[in-house]
């Protein structure tokens, strides 16, 4: 076949996979609801001039290619094509550098999240973004759909991290943009173009990432809520007292109940919320209490603070298995991903609740609450078409209530294929149109990553 | 003319300036060497109808549109272009919603800094972005130029702060980009493309910033150092150790004696580099007594700690009245902002003064050394040909230097007309090709402020 030739003439042989057995463990990302074509070869590069022969190639032939990560992703940006390459950066994954004085690292887009977490801890540094599966995802990846996690609601997202990238382009061609330097204005803003555009622009092959000094250990209180709306109020009110917490994370009835079925972990089963919140500053028992009494002012029926990092472990414990317990109700999940100012965050909750009542359906929520951003995840037995279908018109309804309150379609999941006719719907024809417009400047022949976000 | 006419059908009278003795006085912002045209007309738009007037009317008549906030800028961003229409946006200048609960406002582009600073202080919250024309400067301005300030190596520069904006494109149309959430990720982040752009790709009417919680007000430190390597040194230490100085500032021996031969205020006249730190953190005064450690043992030989606000005010003025305190050393002043890598800095200061002793020139350095980014400030008389041609190929060599030691030609000025040629050197030719191609898909005609960036 001419293009696995064309590819064997810059890539060594292990480089290149063609077993359909093996290439087709590189389809899927981790989202539902998402097509994933048939790849023509899986291409396994770990040198910049390899991905530039492959894009040559690519761009020789008119072939799509497909960048991937770790695949942890939620919106299916990283699903095969029919025919393509799949472009994957897992073996470049070396951290380059590691500068305490201008607090950067330079990396490879392969690199685990925590990998790197643990590396810069190391020097007394933090890379604090932080998305749920930063044990498996990629640097690449989390650049790519512009990730984020827990840290967001003090520390922001990957976006506010990235200050310079090495891109290789459609054709092959090598683009620097950015900076290692703190501060920098030299022309449109290309850094920030490329996080979060999913693979579509060109190919991420190094990255100038941001740090920050490692903070102290954080510390986090667990609050019991009668009602989502009580615990939203918290919320407000802990965010507009100017308190900075490190986390503040929401999990709701059905959430609470999904984690102590599987774990056992004796959390308060018959609360309607549980908010969660947690301090890296100097004396956070000092914070804490401050939040708890907001807490209280607001309505909780019970504040837990935790007095030593194991306690405050196992709290957030709870947090981090909340989607793994919620993908236990039934044989399939479906999670959403909107993002509301977080005055509306009471009545997005409400909204969810009565779409689970309308469709019949179990949605548990949890929301990095601080941010405003939620993550419903409707539980559906994938095997009941009906209930499949009913689960996809709430997973509509979802984002239609997330607009309707003046939020957008994805906080930090990204569009993917689950959410292309959405985003069509957040830019309008005019922020569509120049989205396009920017994309046929970076690929003109539409060979990277097709299909995804418009 | 038909353009006045044309203009006349969707503005009210007073919006529209066409005496040349005051359009003329619309002309230029504050940058020297940068070439100006002689405008046709200046417009004052009070409404985002009367701007999408002005833009379709230039469209239909292909005139160019140089958009103007403050005209406080630094690289002749804001100078006119013959035969053009001045747009300036200073009377759209309306705080439209300060939001404590979401941490945001909303304003138009006039907005002065200080006053959106002082108005949302009163709300308990914070709009870290101060460039040292606060007082005068527009939020228009800042977003279009990219401002920093003083605050960044704590708080970042105004990209960091935008979040949504509302965007008359050169035809006409209305553009809204960004979101009011703390997070969001659909589709590329044009709201950061916009930040920078010095209107080259559209009219920003509106403007979504996020805010923080209102800080506890700093405290400084001044030490002395016998060179500005030493304190450099002290720089890079503080930075490794993880602190977080809200401020933390360099001037060099030229510029402390030029404050004091202006201001009487009794520095240290004999020293080479003066450093300021301050910390707006809940125990100022331990950190500065641990980053005085640091400074002492880098080789200052005089480290004052405040005791009280206005004690640090009074440090900090010395810094606010440099730039003021060096233009009165010779005719004229030319500022440069050449960014590097924070490990760099004694490396770019040293070589600075290299290049002072090799022109034969005056060239006053104070840097916001935090962030690497220094102002070189070549005083020089404006009647005196070959000094003036000294003062410019000095500004070329500085540029230069910068680059070589891994920095940026503009940390926070912008490039506008005064580094057209170091742009292209800094972004290469495909940097540049993209970037162009860019501009083509906001501005086909090439109407919005041509001859700025590239």
């Amino acid at each position: 076949m001419d293009l696995i030739a064309r590819l064997r003439a810059g890539l060594p042989g292990e480089a290149i996979l063609t077993d359909p057995d093996v290439t087709g463990s590189y389809a899927n990302d981790m989202a539902s609801f998402c097509e994933a074509g048939t790849p023509a070869v899986v291409v396994l590069p770990r040198t910049v001039e390899q991905v530039q022969h492959i894009m040559r190639t690519a761009t020789e032939l008119r072939v799509p290619v497909v960048p991937q990560g770790a695949r942890t992703g939620l919106s299916g940006a990283a699903n095969a094509s029919d025919g393509c390459i799949v472009l994957s950066l897992v073996k470049m994954d070396r951290i380059i550098e590691i500068n305490p004085v201008d607090r950067i690292a330079v990396v490879e887009p392969g690199v685990i999240n925590a990998v790197l977490s643990r590396a810069v801890n190391a020097h007394g540094l933090y890379y604090p973004p932080d998305p749920s599966s930063w044990e498996q995802c990629s640097i690449g990846g989390n650049i790519g759909t512009a990730s984020g996690g827990l840290c967001c609601v003090k520390y922001g997202v990957t976006a506010e991290y990235v200050l310079g990238l090495d891109i290789v382009l459609a054709d092959g061609r090598l683009l620097t943009t950015g900076r290692r330097t703190a501060k920098g204005v030299a022309g449109y803003d290309l850094t920030r173009l490329f996080v979060g555009s999913e693979g579509s622009l060109g190919i991420v092959v190094r990255a100038v990432l941001a740090l920050k000094p490692e903070p102290p250990e954080q510390l986090a209180l667990a609050a019991e809520f009668p009602s989502t709306a009580a615990a939203c109020e918290a919320v407000c009110e802990i965010m507009a007292r100017g308190h900075a917490p490190s986390l503040l994370e929401l999990m709701d009835r059905t959430s609470v109940r999904a984690v102590n079925d599987m774990a056992q972990m004796g959390l308060p089963d018959t609360t309607e919320a549980l908010l969660l919140a947690a301090f890296d500053t100097p004396e956070p028992a000092a914070d804490l209490a401050a939040v708890g009494e907001l807490c209280t002012a607001a309505g909780a029926t019970q504040v837990v603070p935790a007095e030593t990092a194991a306690e405050s472990d196992l709290l957030l414990q709870a947090r981090r298995l909340t989607l793994t317990a919620l993908e236990r109700v039934k044989s399939a999940t479906m999670i959403d991903d909107v993002c509301v100012p977080r005055s509306r965050l009471a009545e997005m909750l409400d909204g969810t609740a009565a779409i689970a009542e309308k469709y019949g359906l179990t949605i548990g929520v949890c929301a990095h609450a601080g941010d405003g951003n939620t993550h419903p995840t409707v539980c559906f037995d994938a095997a009941d078409p009906d209930e499949s279908r009913r689960a996809r018109e709430s997973f509509d309804d979802i984002m239609a209530l997330g607009l309707h309150l003046g939020g957008t379609i994805t906080g930090e999941h990204g569009v993917g294929v689950l959410k292309k006719e959405w985003l069509a719907r957040e830019l309008g024809p005019v922020g569509l149109e120049l989205q396009r417009g920017i994309k046929q400047v970076f690929d003109p022949l539409g060979i990277l990553n097709p299909g995804k976000l418009f």
